[in-house]
């Protein structure tokens, strides 16, 4: 009983979410989800690749309460939507649907989706987006992989944010690696510091080489 | 059609929660219900716990998968189940039974009960415990209470961890307990850090206060 009825929940989702692809595809708009524990540096991610990328884009933000992460977007003339979902610890399709009623994308190229701070739920929930990518952060510890897997194992790319205090935490790099390719072998992982801007380009070039 | 069977799995579960508490408290066991974003450090919490508190316990530790936490544990000599939920993002009451008939509590006065990574869901599900605790850190940000106003206002005590790495993170202590004051006015805030021990004191002395 249980069973069904979410199975039944995640059908209506899927089903929403393609109809969601077919609107991004049809105005070239690359929907990029970025998904994180809480705290990571999803919101961060998102304002250096507003500096840095170059291109027209908008964002969403999804957040249980507050709109914090909606006004630091609105503060680089970014067109910006904030969700908030009560209770509820992921996005869905729906929810996409009607923000992007209000939403002023123009001529936009990307769309940021940023999502609930969760490493579990926001995984088995698609929104119709071209690319999924995770925000991990050294302070998470290493062992964050073998731990989510589901997660790990769902995204194109992977962010490894503040390399910047890796002198300051135990954190093996190559066991985080290690984890990462067990459960994604392909994946990129870009090890980076929202903070000091080290190694963004590559994740910046990466978002270029993503069509929609 | 949804709500009605949510709400007959959260009954079930306070039903059961109920139970699990009946029985911690003919044992005058103090269940402690530790609940956190993905490495916030409650797994470091417990085993720092360990070596101070001086007083029999027991551990049950819960995750998606792996079994790094328990084996941690199991080196202090201490009693110790794990959990792998599979996907489900939180534990719940009937998932502590079954592991109680697994674990040899014997002569413990404290159970730790290591939830899921997550900010969200495990607020909802009691366990049957004596009291909630809430570990949050420095690198996480102080917007958190902000964000997750439901795990904040949920909890007895809030733990601050990783203190030792302020210096080196754009992190306000006052705003952070800005935050929690706005929605749970009387929970005391620890403080501390796990890697160096500083403040530990306080979070020991407040546990040896809560009785069964």
């Amino acid at each position: 009983m249980k069973i069904e009825v979410v199975k039944n929940i995640l059908d209506a989702n899927e089903q929403m979410a393609a109809e969601n692809k077919v609107f991004f595809e049809g105005r070239g708009l690359v929907a990029v989800n970025i998904m994180a524990s809480p705290g990571a540096g999803k919101t961060s991610l998102i304002l250096r690749t507003i500096e840095e990328l170059g291109e027209p884009l908008a964002v969403i933000e999804g957040d249980i309460a507050s709109t914090f992460d909606a006004e630091k977007v609105s503060e680089k003339q970014v067109p910006v939507v904030q969700i908030n979902t009560g209770g509820e610890c992921h996005l869905d399709a729906s929810m996409i649907r009607k923000s992007l009623e209000k939403l002023d994308i123009g001529k936009a190229k990307y769309l940021f989706i940023e999502n609930v701070g969760n490493l579990v739920c926001p995984a088995e929930f698609q929104l119709g987006e071209r690319v999924r990518v995770l925000v991990a952060s050294v302070p998470e510890g290493d062992d964050k992989p073998f731990k989510y897997p589901g997660m790990f194992s769902a995204v194109q790319a992977v962010v490894l944010n503040k390399m910047d205090i890796l002198p300051f935490i135990d954190f093996s790099v190559a066991r985080f690696m290690e984890g990462v390719r067990a459960v994604n072998p392909q994946a990129p992982v870009f090890q980076l510091s929202c903070r000091t801007k080290e190694g963004l380009g590559a994740w910046i070039d990466w978002l270029k080489t993503v069509k929609s």
